[in-house]
């Protein structure tokens, strides 16, 4: 089954520009359209599977690449959606985030931190269902270094293609900035709910 | 909070020695350890943050090795519990791999393939809730290349330390036969039912 | 021994512009600086070795992104030095190119297919001196997949900080022709005499 | 131009039997047999470039593992041909070693400790002729983290099928001991004058 590029009701952002944003959602159908396209290629080489066994190799393990491009992607982008909200005092996310960082807000400061991290990818608050306690990191590229499996509370874009249109090469930082300023956390609340159900 | 490590009931296994699974339990311990220690010392650096910088971003890269590790291993070895058992006939997993791969046995071959990839790493069977259906892929080392976020339904090890001891360097494929051999299909009933509610 | 960021006498270029240029040797300087920084951890936290056994693992498994970054940068702005030029017939590195690929301008397009590949990166063209034949790869991030040991004649920046900039996120392929078109192919022949001797 | 399998005159080794040291020639052979299958791959793809443009990339993106699989592993065995010598007092790389590590003897327990870091991979002794000085790193996989262009003076194998037969799954410090045992220095003084002229 193919997947089909998603549409994101996103209203207008403080410091991300609509160029920038328009820009950003062409690369997103890029990884939509790779994906679909190394899926179909997959069956097409196993028509005979001893001559292209390599070629069937290289293809199954590059379609994570685009595959994650595709989903974490559409995490970033529905961050937007509805617009700017802060996270309400006593959610359960909040409650979440008071416990293991004593301060909800102590998160930010911390995941900008690992989105200063050097190359391209991802800062990711992960939540661990079994563990019931959030984990950070960050994802290289689109598929390297995922806490497999675990549902993924926030997705903080950290590729060039994100903050160099608005705030040049020497602007991720500002970038962040503006990126929390956008944040709709009530969506955030919604995954963290699906997640600790 | 730490993370501890589980115990497995595993019973006697078709070409598998106790030997080999007992060492490859000693590796999963190793990562539970690991991530635990990473973890510890995160807070730790984080005194000196400015100092300490490239360390905690080093660390923060890595930690998915350890988590994976460990979390893989898990779903691994929980496979072998209870002892092998075939996939129900009619069984919710048994009719979704129809659906996708014509008959549920397919899938064996085409992981068998998967796994025969050259490297160390993981042939897995995720599978995707929102779009309903599997994938396939093939995971390296521990944590490069996951589907983001998705569960996982089967985990086959194909590093050197799940085969070498039993069936030498050249052994993966007869190591594969073997894994399935002593599968318990109703373990991955289970997780496809948590994985499509 | 700490590394010296270079200074490059790079001429007005065609297509790519004085400020995509000084900002991409802005974070050019930053390879250099953090690679020095990374060694200067090292003794530092030898010191306490034990204590800081991941840290030093994970520092030592990362200075190669920043070293390849510093080498990489500096194979590429060196060959803008001295302004276009083309490849000289006849030359050593013309006859072993016509040998390898029928023509010495198929290589053009082969590098530019292989700077299309999706991710960041290098499109390289390295010269197995043992062998005595060119080997084309690309090299995702700074350091990962390249054929180890083996001399560069070519290196083809394709980060989204190469062409963002000038050429806007659909815009690599029009980058790679402004880089083959202020090529400095004499810079090319010295890096193949040395290569090859 | 095709690879060929070389053939190495390795001695009676301390510690490691001939048996393991067999296993781990056919690897080898493994490594020299896929990359030429893959650089075949390639022309015929090619006839197809546009439908194969997926294949194409990852074929390229993959080639380095083979390559420095072969490579390495070249450089590995090599290091045991004729037999367990000492590093000579007063050598060029005696005292280049004793320049950068105070003592040459202090090379072994560093490299140790990188050898010992978690994964597979090589603990690697590289030279930088433009900076007369060593670099030690560690490549992940046979491809991972390079340094770019530098010749190896020395290439330790810590992938599990190195030390898994002789030594066990926990064997791998007492299987670099018996490395660095059989280690023959005048391979890698004849080395480091090739990389140091």
């Amino acid at each position: 089954m193919m997947y089909e590029e998603k549409k994101f009701a996103i209203p207008e952002l403080t410091g991300l520009s609509k160029v920038s944003i328009d820009a950003h959602l062409g690369l997103y159908a890029g990884y939509v359209k790779n994906f679909n396209a190394i899926s179909a290629l997959l069956p097409e080489y196993a028509k005979e599977s001893e001559k292209n066994a390599h070629a069937l190799s290289e293809l199954i393990r590059r379609r994570s690449f685009e595959f994650d491009g595709m989903r974490l992607h559409e995490l970033y982008f529905s961050q937007f959606e509805g617009g700017s909200r802060s996270l309400e005092a006593g959610s359960p996310l909040a409650k979440q985030l008071e416990k293991e960082y004593m301060k909800a807000e102590h998160i930010e400061p911390y995941l900008k931190m690992i989105g200063q991290m050097r190359g391209p990818g991802w800062a990711i608050l992960y939540f661990d269902p079994q563990a019931k306690q959030f984990l950070t990191g960050f994802a290289g590229e689109q598929h390297q270094g995922h806490f497999a499996t675990l549902p993924i509370i926030l997705a903080l874009d950290v590729w060039e293609h994100a903050y160099l249109g608005d705030f040049g090469t020497q602007g991720k930082g500002a970038y962040i900035d503006a990126f929390f300023k956008n944040l709709n956390w009530s969506v955030l609340e919604q995954r963290f709910a699906e997640a600790n159900k």
